[in-house]
């Protein structure tokens, strides 16, 4: 595992410890400054190693969670040296030898990679595809528009302690969110971390950097990743994305149209039989989902499912995931599951 | 003014020290429970006055924001005094014979009131629909996609009042937002209050009352209201309206569609032309409006401006409006100068 200190490597050891053990030695690996420390793995310590070719000597599975360009460089190292790269960043999702998979969509992808390279989906776009998926299986998705509320995680763990120092910095203070430019400047100009605006008693319409026609790459990701991971190319995607004041779990407005017409209790039925999806949509009880009400959970959960009422083949959902886990460490873990259980590495 | 010691009734004065002042007296009342307060009028103490029908003698436009039962009984005593009722209320927005008027949008829609009420729209609708309005005129609205991140001052000063204590029951600790529910231990199951489900370090997707389909009344009123509003009786429209840990000012992703294609461009220029529109739209520069720095000021504020990559008749924009000022207390108080400068009131 390369990246094992980061804030998705912790998840991962702690996924590791609850899944069933169906590895051999694990690695961990890390940049040089976090080499030589020792961490937890299924009631052992490990020692971390520093990224190297001769790190992956003998490795069957090499599972990446680091940079763009650390991946860009060390994937293929990896599987040239026989392992398969299943790689959670962005460097490789889009090449069109590269499979992007979700497990509970498109697992059959896996088989098909000619650079040995598998890639794991960007943490928004996990958070609502596995309910699309099912649902796209039942009735032909057509077009997609998603808005997201997204955690400060996604940002790493650098967007977590920006939150939490930014909540600090304005509780308590009850004349805060009323004039405009108050939280900015309780929370100061080098409070801001790797977020262009407050994120504390505010919403930050941006994710990402800049593509063109003023798409942020968050939002592209969302539309390219879905078609790829789908299998249709056509598919209409528009997205919005919004960073809200959150740890942990992105949540996802979808508003989605399908070919054939699609009631609520239609497609509760469907996401309810669908593997790694949770339905939770009883608003007269007060029961939807809510990013702190799920967040440490493995399932996609889906609420607020509701036909339009102009159109029967529009259906609307609130689609809550935890970033960290289905969102990033727990799909790649699947992935390596899936080759294992396929017996597709060389062990 | 009925209902001048609420949280819009508040902003309703500070507007009216600083807009141009074409009132003759102006009379405030309350329920019995406020009456006798003084608060202060354009530099004038003035006595609040119970809620009674003799309150409204020679009165010419009685500006009323109280719930909805209260307006509904109260507004048609108002008119039967002579008063022309501006109404905050949902109780008479959808009534035919009540125009629903955003001055920038409809003002005409004001002299058409048989029963001698004027209907203020809900202030989500309002955070959006004059740049919509715009927008419709120039390409032809006909499809609407609306996701709200609605701030807590839109359940009324409780909703105030419990997001700052939230916050202060949650900030300081850096081990909450990580597991399911432990922000709901934090906040404690009294701590909600006009909420379902915990606002800070969460998103809550759920505003109002349980309407058929599983559709919230925050809603419903988004689409019956743009239709009426636009005068577009056939318009679709999908919301899902989320609460979010905001005080004031509410946000709305926008996704239209329109008749004639429409590119960023040509949607900057004409909300740029729009009166009560402002455009912030640079996200290479990190321009775009976010609630935090821009609550407390008048415009409707629009930025990430971005037409479909799959369709050109598609848009998409992020939109911010301060839900008590144009959202509640300066839409009505415009509607009144509305009334005033077109001499028709019985003055």
């Amino acid at each position: 595992m390369v990246g094992a200190t980061g804030a998705v490597g912790t998840v991962m050891l702690s996924l590791l410890d609850e899944r069933p053990d169906i590895w051999g030695e694990i690695r961990l690996i890390a940049s040089a400054r976090s080499a030589g420390r020792r961490l937890r793995v299924r009631g052992e310590d490990v020692e971390v190693l520093t990224l190297a070719p001769e790190a992956f000597d003998g490795v069957d599975i090499a599972m990446f969670d680091v940079p763009d360009e650390i991946s860009a460089r060390w994937a293929p190292i990896a599987a040239a040296h026989g392992a398969v790269a299943v790689d959670n960043s962005g460097a490789f999702r889009m090449d069109p030898d590269v499979p992007l998979v979700v497990p509970e969509v498109n697992a059959d992808a896996v088989a098909d990679r000619p650079r040995g390279i598998i890639a794991n989906p960007n943490c928004t776009t996990l958070s609502m595809i596995v309910a699309l998926g099912a649902l796209h299986r039942a009735f032909g998705l057509q077009s997609l528009v998603a808005t997201s509320y997204q955690a400060a995680s996604g940002a790493g763990q650098a967007g977590v302690d920006t939150l939490y120092a930014q909540l600090a910095a304005v509780a308590g203070d009850r004349d805060l969110g009323r004039n405009a430019g108050d939280v900015r400047k309780a929370v100061g100009a080098d409070g801001l971390g790797p977020f262009p605006a407050p994120l504390a008693l505010n919403v930050v319409p941006w994710a990402g950097s800049l593509k063109d026609g003023g798409w942020s790459s968050e939002e592209t990701k969302i539309r390219n990743e879905s078609r790829k991971i789908l299998g249709l190319p056509g598919l209409k995607v528009s997205a919005t994305c919004v960073r809200v004041p959150v740890v942990t779990t992105h949540a996802v407005a979808v508003h989605a149209w399908f070919a054939r017409p699609v009631t609520a209790d239609a497609a509760r039925a469907v996401l309810r039989a669908a593997p790694g999806v949770a339905v939770l949509d009883d608003p007269a009880a007060g029961e939807f989902p809510t990013p702190a009400d799920v967040v440490g959970t493995d399932p996609t959960w889906v609420g607020r499912v509701r036909q339009s009422l102009d159109d029967p083949h529009e259906l609307a959902l609130f689609v809550c995931g935890d970033n960290l886990r289905k969102g990033a460490a727990l799909n790649t873990l699947q992935i390596a599951e899936l080759l294992v259980s396929h017996d597709q590495v060389r062990r």
